[in-house]
């Protein structure tokens, strides 16, 4: 067996017991982590020494002196009535005020805007007036009982993201960290100047770990110092009158705080992005990625590595985006909350390694006596495996202080375990493909961009509204089928590539990843239509294709064969409520659930064949369409179950049947993954108890005992049809 | 106790024991029945007589020879998907042959409509081609993969009613009842015809029973001879080219099919009406009444009375519309399945009297060997026997075969103490208002025409997606509140009526009930947020005021205190998930029933009461606003639980906490009434088991044991608050 590929945190004064664990879990890399530092005897071993970068914050000596280069945001004030026409608004009261201060020094009667949220129309700046001292806007002849809302600038002028550790963990009067932004002149000339003496004075480090570049994403506090808005992927922050200048110099025409403020949406990710948004991001990648690249030359010609860290201020960076590839970073690093995180990292295109963060984080929150965080890493690491045998991150490693888990023998233990069977994976693979007997796109308004990051407000945290459809990315991220991520312009401007075996269009109705107003554009529904018709597959979860349109609500109905009741059609007759006795999708599959659900599904006609149906509703669907088929389920939550119900509709909607079996267990508990390059197989037991399976390759079968969370290598001696 | 008030069937050569149930029912009136007539004897007898009269029907010799004077409607084609430019559509292929036939009479060409659903657009007259032989519309130039409709007018040659009950009676090769429209110069001229000479055939009939006047509810059947779409509110079948030459003449300009079709949803009542909708049955009602006016003249004129039926036929008369005084009637009849049909037959003005037919009817379906009838008599009588006690008809009665009821002996004997008891009430009563603690009005878009109408499909039966709303109005029916029903266009053009003391908005977002579009309209919510605000009570159930704009998608979601989450906000976060301990509303209430409910319903901010709150969703709030009270209810399924709930909501809204308890039992499965002008009060236990109670008469307190169903009357010695 190998030896590395794995990273672990070090700490001051705890050379030997480090190293003890290093050579444990065959360790052969170190970082810092946050609370801790690298000793010299630590950034003298025959380690590779990573250590954190943080070139946007942590220098208050500087932007001190430039506080009007702090980052910043377009907050709208809380929805204010009026009951008398001069009507008054704190618009302040909401936030928190260690974290945000109005701009005044950018004019506010150019950057603001005053709008009656009742009626949507914008107040003429000379009806409204400004009170700097309170933090009040006054409107002079509001519309009786209107709402009206003030969308104003505002300065961060505590990082987020030490802002909450900070209060988390209660650090006191510690002096706030405060953030600069890297389009502005002097926070550029420093951030360069400053890299450039970093890289100088630290000969000893091997890898420069951005921790990150510029632009946190969206992360707000409310009056009370608790979190009120965050959105993983919002730009919210990196807004700037410098920018908007750049955006109208670029496009011609100037954006509007309503642009960024959006009815108060902040133009999450589940909000179908506008043209301006669009053309703003772009903007905005445009600029990270070139500057991202000034830091990385200079890492590179200081002879070490330049490795980004996915999260805090990663905004603009987009690694599957177009501008991705000019960072040229050596890795990415990010942290492993399960499969479909895992997939996000170590997909990314143009990077020479990929790293994961494992679970547990070694913080007291875990590791406190009585507790035994050996099961959060196994369970986390099981989640992940099936990802990894997909397509592997080359690298995993552990955060936190080494000295706190170290007093946990069996989670020490269990981390040797985990990471030799880490390396195990990369033995056997020896860098070639896993078999996939077929290729699914999600089709979405975000596509590419945002490759395995649909259905997500913060990363990996359970949300009611979007657990039903996370699953999907979730089963995909362990199953033997390429997946790829395109959006509504690709097949508008493109069509749909040959490769595709299967589309998924999965979402709630208006959302960004169902489609919202798009489907009501002819050209989408017709190409679709067409494709399907000549022999593709065509998934549908939750509310897909839907808009109220020409007696729709789902616009792909036709050929989905099921519609939503939308309380329009109740006096039409509804027949078709009997379930197929079997079906290749359901063969084997004992119990469903379709999470959140959509209610009152209805199939059109008999061509439909209604594979689940209760409560009086249509959950699980197929229907053969022309030469293609389709399916539909109402949500798909994460289970194994449920991957297995998604693999076979895959298989099902794509007439790929046979191609299922190469490489499939019976067992829904274990699934086997194929390396024809090397002539291997591999068989996961995901559960916590013992499971016998039969194990399909094409025709052949054999059958298997796994342990416990076992996974076994063997060599094939089959052919895969 | 007095006599009568009550309605028997008759059939032919039954005559002593008829009389014999009709003096045990203590029945006043007998009537003919569909397969029934009375025989001389009967017609001699002294009750009083009733006779079935059908104006458009049953005339086949008239209208074999005007078959372009059948009614007509308009119906969508099947969609049709276009894989070649010609495209070819079957447009009878899913219509029942023997029901319907195509209108080649007027010019398709000028009536007709071919739509392209797929982007919206109709087709040129010029691009379509018409087949009469095989039934079929040739598009020469479709849109590939686009899906097409085609719009026609058809003749309805086979009477709806009565090919129902040919069909489920199977009555094979029975002559089929062919429909005439008395618009149409021969029909109109031909039933004034029929009208007098039947008056004068029928000296020894009392009353004319108009079963009923000239346009069917829309009740169309499919290719298989089953019901495809029925709607009991629809207009559909009064539609013919003479109608539409009406409309333009008046209105100045002409509708179109789709005007009718309507994306294939033909105006369901869940629909928001359009403008010309609106005015098309203002038409029709203009023109039904006047006609039914030359009726009920002539039967005045023979000195007999005049009943109309509520049902089949009905379209256009509109009881609760602005022309129904018009007509003249003396009575109206209608078939009782709950409290809601009760108070819709009841609460009618203009007419001497109302009567309900109770269930079951008299047919073999229910009367068969080893049941038991008066199960059902029981419980349609105490559904019903709330709303009478709030707002009586005057009469009731059965129908169907009574030889058939005489053989189950219990039913007779049941039947003879529902009837007493409904005597009993009238003797009561005395014809005295009951106590209504405050007004309480339903705000939709079809406001008074609709009375006690709202949330129905067809009459009393389940719906899916309308029962959890339909309960408030069975909830209403029984209650000591004043019910009505208002519209947005009467908010819009009067403001609000200060004898109302709540508002309620329910339904599904996007229906006529809820609102749809017509609240991003300012008006609306300005005037319902100062009227909550200077003190009025609103309640919101299911989807109150939704429609996606500026940031909410309850429009009135700033004084409702709750908002629902559309996957928009899932980045900001939801803060408020507390329920209150404590509160009115909840007060008594053991267990909570939203229904279908809503999902992903949350709190705006602190200022809401949550009182339930389950599934991460409010179901239940209530808020202070300004000087009123509003609250939230996720659903309202019929149950006595679920009516006391919305009882204490109520005189929660309208801070009339202290009214409630004139005539208020603690036992939800009691209700009592009060009759100040006669001094006396009701108590009836709903249920089927013993119940005891304490009754509150402003600050007096009685207890009470009553058996399952018994009502209690007795005399007030207190005055109300």
């Amino acid at each position: 067996m190998s030896y590395g590929r794995v990273t672990i945190p070090g700490e001051e004064n705890y050379y030997n017991e480090t190293m003890a664990v290093a050579r444990r879990w065959k360790a052969d890399a170190i970082r810092d982590c946050d609370g801790t530092k690298l000793d010299d005897e630590l950034k003298q071993s025959e380690l590779k020494i990573y250590n954190a970068y943080f070139p946007t914050r942590a220098q208050n000596q500087f932007i001190r002196e430039h506080m009007e280069e702090c980052p910043q945001i377009y907050l709208m004030s809380k929805r204010t009535l009026a009951t008398r026409s001069k009507l008054t608004i704190a618009f302040m009261d909401e936030y928190y005020q260690k974290q945000l201060v109005p701009n005044y020094h950018d004019d506010p009667a150019k950057y603001w805007e005053v709008i009656d949220r009742t009626d949507g129309t914008v107040v003429p700046k000379e009806n409204w007036s400004l009170d700097q001292e309170e933090n009040c806007v006054t409107i002079s002849d509001a519309a009786l009982f209107h709402e009206y809302t003030v969308s104003f600038l505002a300065y961060i002028i505590w990082d987020p993201v030490e802002m909450y550790n900070h209060l988390t963990n209660d650090w006191g009067d510690k002096e706030h960290e405060i953030p600069f932004d890297a389009l502005q002149p002097h926070s550029h000339e420093f951030i360069l100047k400053t890299m450039k003496e970093w890289l100088q004075d630290n000969p000893e480090i091997d890898v420069v770990r951005f921790t990150t570049f510029f632009y946190q994403f969206t992360l707000v506090f409310n009056q009370y110092g608790k979190e009120k808005f965050v959105d993983w992927f919002g730009y919210g922050a990196s807004v700037s009158p410098r920018m908007l200048k750049r955006f109208e110099k670029k496009y011609g025409y100037a954006m509007r705080a309503e642009d960024f403020v959006d009815e108060g949406y902040y133009n999450s990710a589940f909000r179908v992005p506008s043209a301006s948004l669009k053309k703003y991001m772009d903007l905005v990648q445009d600029f990270v990625t070139g500057m991202v690249r000034e830091l990385t030359d200079l890492v590179h010609e200081s002879g070490k590595e330049a490795m980004m860290f996915l999260g805090d201020q990663w905004i603009g960076t987009e690694p599957y985006g177009k501008y991705a590839q000019r960072m040229n970073l050596d890795a990415v690093v990010g942290s492993v909350g399960d499969g479909t995180t895992l997939r996000m990292i170590s997909d990314i295109p143009n990077v020479k390694y990929t790293e994961g963060r494992f679970l547990p984080y070694f913080f007291p929150d875990t590791f406190y006596e009585g507790n035994d965080p050996s099961i959060e890493a196994r369970a986390n690491w099981v989640q992940a495996r099936r990802a990894i045998l997909r397509s592997p991150i080359e690298r995993m490693g552990y955060g936190g202080y080494l000295s706190l888990a170290d007093k946990f023998p069996k989670f020490v233990d269990t981390v040797a375990e985990i990471t030799e069977e880490f390396r195990g994976i990369h033995d056997n693979m020896q860098g070639t493909r896993a078999y996939c007997g077929l290729k699914v796109a999600i089709l979405n308004h975000w596509g590419k961009l945002r490759t395995w990051q649909a259905f997500t407000v913060a990363h990996a945290l359970y949300c009611k509204e979007a657990y039903s459809y996370y699953g999907i990315l979730e089963s995909l991220s362990g199953m033997n089928v390429e997946v790829e991520f395109i959006s509504f312009d690709d097949v508008l401007e493109n069509g749909i590539d040959e490769s595709i075996d299967v589309i998924i269009n999965a979402g709630a109705a208006g959302t960004a990843f169902s489609g919202g107003d798009i489907w009501s554009q002819t050209r989408l529904s017709e190409i679709l239509t067409a494709w399907v018709m000549n022999g593709g597959g065509l998934i549908g979860v939750g509310e897909p294709s839907a808009v109220d349109f020409q007696g729709r609500f789902f616009q792909l109905a036709s050929i989905l064969g099921v519609d939503e009741e939308r309380g329009f059609s109740l006096s039409t007759d509804k027949y078709f409520k009997t379930m197929s006795d079997r079906h290749f999708i359901t063969d084997g599959i004992e119990y469903f659930d379709f999470g959140e659900t959509v209610n009152s599904v209805y199939a059109l006609d008999e061509a439909t064949e209604i594979l689940e149906y209760s409560n009086d509703e249509v959950h699980l669907a197929a229907r053969a369409v022309g030469a293609g088929r389709t399916v539909y389920i109402a949500g798909l939550p994460f289970s194994f179950s449920n991957a297995r119900l998604l693999m076979r509709s895959l298989y099902f909607a794509a007439h790929k049947e046979e191609e299922m079996l190469n490489g499939y267990s019976e067992n829904i508990n274990c699934e086997a993954s194929l390396y024809p390059d090397v002539s291997k197989y591999c068989i996961v037991n995901n559960s916590d108890e013992q499971q016998e399976t039969k194990v399909h390759f094409g025709g052949q079968v054999i059958n298997l005992t796994l342990q416990p969370y076992e996974s076994i290598w063997g060599d094939m001696n089959v052919g895969i049809n």
